[in-house]
């Protein structure tokens, strides 16, 4: 093995501990480039049994990072799972290894239109080719390779982390034991794209994006990805979670100001959602990962039947969704479960009541927790995994 | 009666057929404000009966104007709601007389932040008192009340529209023998507030709005508006009909380019809808008249509760609701029910199926149109309306 650990990644003036893999051989991509050399950075948390058969890869979803149960370097805040990651927790790391990896196009670590090009020495910004939620699954196969595993107990992940899941279990299912994908679908709406949209329209409509090179001439186009970070963070939430969490409840004030001003508290949330999502998030890489996201169409991959994009053996399958989840609905996972029942895959299904709508899958949810517990331990006894391997 | 008809307006180098009553008198704000003199400029369809007993007041939403029934003279689109009005339509301009005001704080005529403020010479941009949809009806008032009816014959209108017939019936329910809200709502709920602050976000980000000075500097904040425009229409629309029109199809190519151009149809749509939208539509004028939706809320003005707002002797009610509208869903409308049947109000309610999403009221909606005639019809008998009076 040829890995590479930096105990601090020196990036843009700031320190943030953190791993890196780097790769020399070429990954090539989807659109028929190829990218090469480049960098995953990711976290592991626990430890690698002698079997190398706890590994458990979570992938994150648009926004989300390798970060998944430490503090963010930048914000400080605990990891975005730390409601699942942990010793003891459902994602138990006194017995499971588990990984993350910054996806390919992002902007903590592993390459992106932000990292530099080695063939101009300059950011790749626009430069950087058009990835596919395929390509980033790609470059994370390479990671696990050089890991040294060969089977991944389990694949999981919400949301875009949800979609790598599905990529993997149709691409290479030989290397998962066991999938579970929440909150996604096996593509991208027309409503999904649409919103997508948006936010790519905000951020390049900010005069300071400069036709995607603003780390060149020293801006950033901050204001767009705001809008477009508050657009998407209504999609995230229910209307009964907004009604119940805010209402028409005013923000430090007692009656309405007749002007645009925050008068609301759901306006103050959002403005403050757009303002905090700025520092720690590239504009370039919001493209092109939502970009990612908009191609992804499981079935167009295999002529247009999502049956055949599981046509080789399967990993058990856990599929779970939000009753409130109007951006992933439960009738794409309930689509899923049909494609899988077609190729007579072992499937759970799962969906939570619950009106926190898509975000859901980040927050407390009990049901969630259950449900997920009692599928990774049903399947770590299937998989022979002692409840503590040390 | 002192009404001013200029059969032509000229504003912006453009001419445009329209009526113009400037009234003289202030006009009293919510805000404390007074607003005076100030110019409502309206379109009428069909002629006024002797006994002034046949008119229909239209409202219009949010980005709508006083072209019901007319060739837009701007765009050269016809009338937004040429689905109903017209001779033998439903709003049948051969028994009715249909009125139809741009509303104050719109860029249409009417006076709003882009029109000259007489105290300073300059145009009005952000000086211009905040409104709310009271205020908006307090102008229409003031116009029916110039035109000589004393009882309108019905109060129609659809999404915010729909807000201003509430208020009517609320505000004014001895000037009203029928009310008719379509898709809307006694208040605005916390979804729909962001929404709009996201599209405010979007305006206000835009250098060339110039702190809301744009007029005076000569420049335009297209971009923002644009932006803003796409998010609201999203909203417009159901999921399903955005899959059923556009679903994953490729905008004239016949695979995806890896890039950030328009590849599939429904960016394509949406890009659109925003460059249009800029061309008829003032930014300032989508800034107050989204905060005048987000201020509605009628229980609010009557202690919290909303029977009271209709307490006194109610119009005849139709409400309208579509199954797939998902900005004022079913639930809103069920609430006015509740209410109207509190104080025992003759109230009609529908709840139309269609997939068409908010924008059904816009549309082909041959069970609107049924619905509507319906109780168009026997609201005219009731009221004596010869079937045509000429």
């Amino acid at each position: 093995m040829s890995i590479l650990t930096v105990p601090r990644l020196r990036r843009s003036g700031r320190d943030w501990p953190g791993h890196r893999l780097v790769v020399a051989d070429e990954l090539p991509l989807d659109c028929g480039a190829a990218l090469g050399p480049f960098t995953i950075a990711y976290q592991t948390y626990g430890r690698l049994n002698p079997e190398r058969s706890n590994a458990i890869l979570v992938c994150h979803a648009l926004t989300g990072d390798q970060y998944v149960a430490d503090p963010h370097p930048i914000t400080g805040h605990p990891g975005w799972w730390t409601t699942l990651a942990g010793p003891g927790g459902v994602l138990d790391t006194e017995r499971y290894f588990l990984i993350c990896a910054n996806v390919l196009g992002g902007c903590m670590g592993t390459t992106g239109p932000r990292e530099i090009n080695a063939a101009t020495g300059e950011a790749w910004a626009l430069d950087f080719p058009v990835i596919t939620i395929h390509d980033i699954v790609r470059a994370q196969k390479l990671l696990v390779d050089r890991l040294g595993i060969e089977e991944l107990f389990c694949v999981i992940g919400g949301s875009m982390g949800g979609m790598q899941v599905l990529q993997w279990a149709s691409s290479y299912p030989d290397r998962v034991f066991a999938a579970v994908p929440i909150a996604a679908a096996a593509r991208h709406s027309a409503q999904n794209i649409a919103f997508h949209e948006v936010g790519r329209q905000a951020i390049m409509a900010d005069p300071d994006w400069c036709g995607g090179r603003y780390l060149k001439e020293g801006r950033n186009p901050s204001r767009g990805l705001a809008v477009a970070r508050m657009a998407a963070h209504i999609t995230y939430l229910s209307e009964a979670a907004l009604h119940r969490k805010f209402g028409r409840n005013l923000q430090d004030r007692n009656q309405i100001t007749y002007g645009f001003d925050a008068d609301f508290q759901v306006e103050s949330y959002l403005r403050h959602q757009g303002s905090t999502f700025v520092d720690r998030f590239d504009a370039n890489s919001y493209l092109y990962i939502t970009r990612a996201m908009d191609y992804f169409d499981l079935a167009a991959e295999h002529g247009g039947s999502l049956p055949a994009a599981f046509a080789r053996r399967q990993p058990r399958f856990c599929i779970i969704s939000f009753t409130s989840d109007w951006l992933f609905p439960t009738s794409e996972s309930r689509a899923l479960v049909h494609a899988l029942n077609a190729v007579a895959a072992n499937v759970s299904f799962v969906e939570i009541e619950t009106d926190k709508g898509h975000d859901a899958f980040l927050l407390h949810e009990p049901e969630l927790f259950a449900t997920l517990r009692g599928f990774l331990t049903g399947c770590a006894e299937q998989r022979g995994l002692p409840r503590f391997w040390t």
